[in-house]
């Protein structure tokens, strides 16, 4: 996978597809490969999308459940590469809106929901390629995005939150296996929390709300949000990510900072990171994987 | 451990220390061990216990860290058999009131504090013991508040609820050696759930807010909490228990039912544990711990 250092603009192979969920990221992405020299057509997803940025670019809509729409309109684009990006929560069935290419596929994609996150995502992987499409991750045709090794930030990890980040990455491995969440929190080698379908930005709150009630172990200050990939994750489709957001849920829980793993979680608006981290005095740590 | 089948009253070893943390179970406990012959001396935790239900019976209130005024009393009192029973947070350090037999100790404890909920735990065990007592479980002189095998109420697992119960213990048993929580929400082989510091209730009641949001996957009627004790966790001390309030959380997050490992969880108040399975249409169920 040479291509995850070098972007992937290869406009022979067409317009790039960018099947956008929530968020800004979409756009960040769109406009990086558009300044590569690659034009992008949009598919924003209803419900999720930012209807005002997507109007800047080529864009067709599309509900979750149509994928016979989508593969008509990718081939009339004349798009083969798909990059999926942003946010999209786990559909209640009921809520799809299935087209007739979909009902095709529906035995299928039944039994892609009665699995877990990543068993979901890599039958939608699978089928685009059966499709003849292309998929690709984000960071891919945008390395950028990713998280770098090292410190963001005034400031650093402390031996204590170096025990913390360890520790948080084997409880992490542990729970591997079982498609759960990508996230814990570790304080003094106590786990105060674990997502799971909450996500991280819950998780994190939830946490502040214990401390406030004097429910925690630990003191302000220390304690460590560690974040990393699942081990069976498909990293073209499902990249953990953070964002200024994350940093003020771990401002807000008095956590000593966050630790990621390098090169393998996206940072959402770099900048103001930074900034939030700065002014709230945490740590932003980019780890290697076998540290 | 032959003890856990038949009650122990040994009233030669003096009357039986009861540390009451908050809850009914404390006096439920009490009563059973006084019915049957031995009396006993109430150690109600300032904060926790219930000061109404306590007048009953001889007691001594106690603070938090008084460990020295504890052992003291327990010894005017002829104690030579503790059991501590009824929920007690764990405390910050700096809520804490230290005496001076407490200080003494303050090294060790403070070791005790930088580790999980069993090390703290286990580290009080021995304490006692090194003091010339002896530590017995709330279900070694009360063998019928554990949950027995099989079904209570009048609803049974179904083969999906059985899928998603081993997969619960599945995580559970990864999580083992990390001193983490000990209950799980599983719906369809998808982990809804997993409890570190919120406690059972919270866990519940956060699944249930995520269903009325449409943020699950999985339908309502599906899905099992599963409790266990940890692998690692002294049975004498801290055992997960179940009551009313868990079976109106299991119902209000819309799941089937709860599994919890067959004699070592306890039931609080089983009258009622039943009486809103069947109005909740829930199952309660004690599997076999190799199943």
């Amino acid at each position: 996978m040479t291509r995850a250092s070098t972007p992937c603009v290869e406009s022979d192979r067409g317009p790039l597809a960018l099947v956008c969920g929530g968020g800004s990221l979409p756009f960040v992405i769109a406009d990086r490969v558009v300044r590569d020299g690659r034009p992008v057509v949009l598919f924003p997803i209803r419900g999720f999308a930012d209807a005002v940025a997507v109007a800047r670019y080529p864009h067709h809509w599309i509900a979750l459940g149509q994928l016979g729409r989508f593969f008509r309109l990718l081939r009339s684009s004349d798009c083969r590469d798909v990059v999926m990006i942003g946010y999209v929560l786990r559909p209640p069935v009921r809520a799809l809106r299935l087209d007739f290419g979909t009902l095709r596929l529906l035995p299928r994609l039944i039994s892609m929901f009665r699995g877990g996150d990543d068993h979901l995502l890599s039958g939608v992987a699978r089928l685009l390629e059966e499709q003849g499409f292309r998929l690709l991750g984000a960071h891919e045709v945008a390395p950028e995005i990713l998280m770098p090794e090292g410190v963001m930030g005034r400031f650093a990890m402390q031996p204590r939150d170096q025990a913390d980040t360890a520790y948080g990455f084997s409880v992490l491995t542990a729970m591997g296996p079982f498609d759960i969440g990508q996230a814990v929190i570790v304080a003094d080698r106590h786990v105060l929390a674990i997502e799971a379908a909450e996500g991280t930005d819950q998780m994190l709150a939830r946490v502040a709300q214990l401390r406030q009630q004097n429910r925690l172990p630990s003191q302000p200050g220390v304690g460590v949000l560690v974040k990393a990939p699942k081990p069976s994750q498909d990293h073209r489709l499902d990249l953990p990510s953070i964002g200024p957001n994350t940093v003020a849920g771990v401002v807000a829980a008095g956590l000593a900072g966050l630790a990621v793993t390098a090169r393998s979680v996206i940072v959402v608006e770099p900048e103001a990171v930074i900034a939030a981290a700065n002014q709230g005095r945490v740590f932003i740590s980019g780890v290697r994987a076998n540290d």
